[in-house]
């Protein structure tokens, strides 16, 4: 019988995974959110992933279980792993992704590079923060923020009361994260596989261009880095994996100050879109990779396969029809454009499919990438 | 909704179209033999492509019909074309590559070069050929055939008396084809993707190493080939193309001879073997390549992405167990293999799976590429 590798969660990442299990010739199943999602070729299942017998149903017919994204609650993770399931990344390690406080306490206590940081209680504490750290400062919610969700620059703290207003009504009470706004010069990301075994690969480093809080754009290699920094972001990324206990693919998102410091900013323990260049641009695929880690099979070489690769993010998408109407012209301008869409429908500010091109020239590998994408907007 | 590509056959061709169908965001639907075929996962249907009802049912839920194989009968064929199917490749190419006489007869009248050949009707006929032709020959049975299957190397026509005995008793009659035993060098290959529209995209020529008239291995591009020799196969293959109407990929099977001339050997309508090497190393491969041929939309780039690529063939696989079980040995010696395997079980002979390695060094990746497969045999 072939590997059976399970994921909770229907969405892009997951639908990611479907082309390089086929091609291996692992079975992918997955539990999705609901019908008609990006992953519903591989769906098996449909039910709520905070429901721990829904997920545990679901798990015991396969022989690993991953993710599609870091929500499924602890509680949940618990009984699968009392039970007997293979849990990759496993809860200890999903907890710090699920909570921004907990990871900048074992980020701290590691001696990884990031923002000054403090968990406070109430506007009192924040505003000190604030006034220690130039009248201004980044606060996140802890838990359930993503893509720019659950993020406010203020210069008062009275900007984020309703935030502890809700906090005070949480069961699970606790604090907001209060970081310094870090003056940096470009955003980075780095990659790192591990497998349960301990064998660890990072990719090359990449620049990220976010936009509104979304990551609209990554070139591959990050251009103009020294030898030197791409070592200092292969360590870190390996440190967390190794630190945090991480199985499968990590994402380190990171600053790169005006001083030329990395930064963590943040982390996320499954594929990743700073990774989605991997796909035509490196030997072994983020997604392949994911899969080879949570099997705990040996990791493919993560080495870029051209010079040069360039995602740029359809967001949004044609405002009347569906992305395949603009196929015909975006194949026709740009044929070394790799098209990827997520079955999705169109909708302001959502990401709905992804562009790579690859090459030697950077220029051109950008201006191409951009141009074919630019053909799926209005 | 999105576009709907409907393949006739369940194998390993049709699985192939799954992850760029999946990628690109186009909804693939097989008709299958049976269950548990090699391209399951996108199976939709499952039933006898010889009969009419049930193809037409299968093609009335998709917008263009294509094939993981040549063997529909032309009857079912023109049953779907008058009632109105887009069928790519159509019937008035696919007889060229379900008939080798036809398939000489139009050479020849296009003017393509190829070994010498005659239609035989009795074993006189064929003895005839043979003396004219320094005492051998090689004799086909014009249609099904495949992988070596319907083909003889004789240097008696009474060898070949089984078959004329079986065409007496074929009510579509007819006559063997005889061919001069070609004195070649080495076997390669020209692909090229036609859309309806007219667009060509030819792919480097690629070396094929046969055993026991099995493919077992591929180099692409084809070793010291002058550009003059590349020129010439890519100009036979658009001139086959062209002049047979075929829409999707071509594959066409060339000997080189002593002498330095091509002459074509084989063709095939739809993605061939000796093209799996650009699924890893070329900016499109020729699975996606069919797909948007068959959909009439613009073809992607067919040059290679790395200097080199060599594809070897798992034919039998492992005595005992399925291929994972030798994904670990395998990954972990050769952590750049592109690992490929059908989801069929192993048998003596039977491709498998496959193993591609690409890279800047002819001799390192043709060694990687062998080693991995070798690890998936006894």
């Amino acid at each position: 019988m072939a590997l059976r590798v399970g994921v909770v969660g229907g969405g892009q990442l997951a639908r990611m995974m479907i082309a390089p299990a086929v091609e291996l010739g692992v079975e992918l199943r997955v539990l999705a959110e609901e019908d008609a999602m990006a992953a519903s070729l591989a769906a098996v299942a449909v039910g709520d992933y905070r429901d721990a017998g829904t997920v545990l149903g679901f798990a015991r017919t396969v022989d690993v279980v991953t993710f599609d994204h870091e929500h499924v609650p602890q509680e949940v993770l618990a009984v699968l792993v009392e039970s007997g399931v293979a849990v990759r990344p496993g809860p200890s390690a999903l907890r710090f992704a699920q909570d921004k406080l907990l990871m900048r306490a074992r980020l701290a206590e590691l001696g990884m590079p990031q923002p000054d940081w403090a968990a406070v209680t109430d506007v009192g504490a924040l505003q000190a923060f604030i006034d220690a750290h130039g009248g201004r400062a980044v606060v996140k919610t802890p838990r359930g923020g993503y893509d720019g969700k659950g993020v406010r620059v203020v210069d008062a703290a009275v900007e984020a009361e309703d935030w502890f207003a809700a906090l005070a009504e949480d069961a699970r009470g606790g604090a907001l994260l209060a970081e310094e706004l870090v003056d940096f010069s470009r955003e980075l990301a780095q990659q790192v596989a591990r497998r349960p075994s301990g064998e660890v690969r990072a990719y090359d480093i990449v620049e990220t261009v976010q936009r509104g809080g979304v990551c609209a754009e990554v070139i591959a290699p990050a251009p103009h880095s020294s030898e030197r920094m791409r070592d200092v972001a292969a360590r870190i990324g390996v440190g967390i994996a190794e630190g945090l206990d991480v199985v499968g693919m990590l994402a380190v998102e990171l600053f790169e100050t005006t001083d030329q410091r990395l930064l963590v900013n943040e982390l996320a323990m499954r594929p990743h879109n700073s990774g989605h260049w991997t796909q035509d641009g490196a030997v072994t695929s983020q997604f392949e990779q994911h899969l080879r880690a949570v099997l705990d099979l040996p990791l493919g070489d993560a080495t870029g396969s051209t010079p040069w690769a360039v995602m740029v993010n359809i967001l949004g998408g044609p405002a009347d029809g569906g992305l395949d109407e603009r196929f015909d012209a975006a194949m026709a301008a740009h044929p070394r454009a790799k098209i990827h869409t997520y079955g999705k429908a169109p909708r302001p500010g959502r990401k709905v499919g992804h562009v790579t091109v690859t090459g030697d020239d950077l220029d051109d590998v950008a201006y191409q990438a951009r141009a074919a994408a630019s053909l799926f907007l209005d």
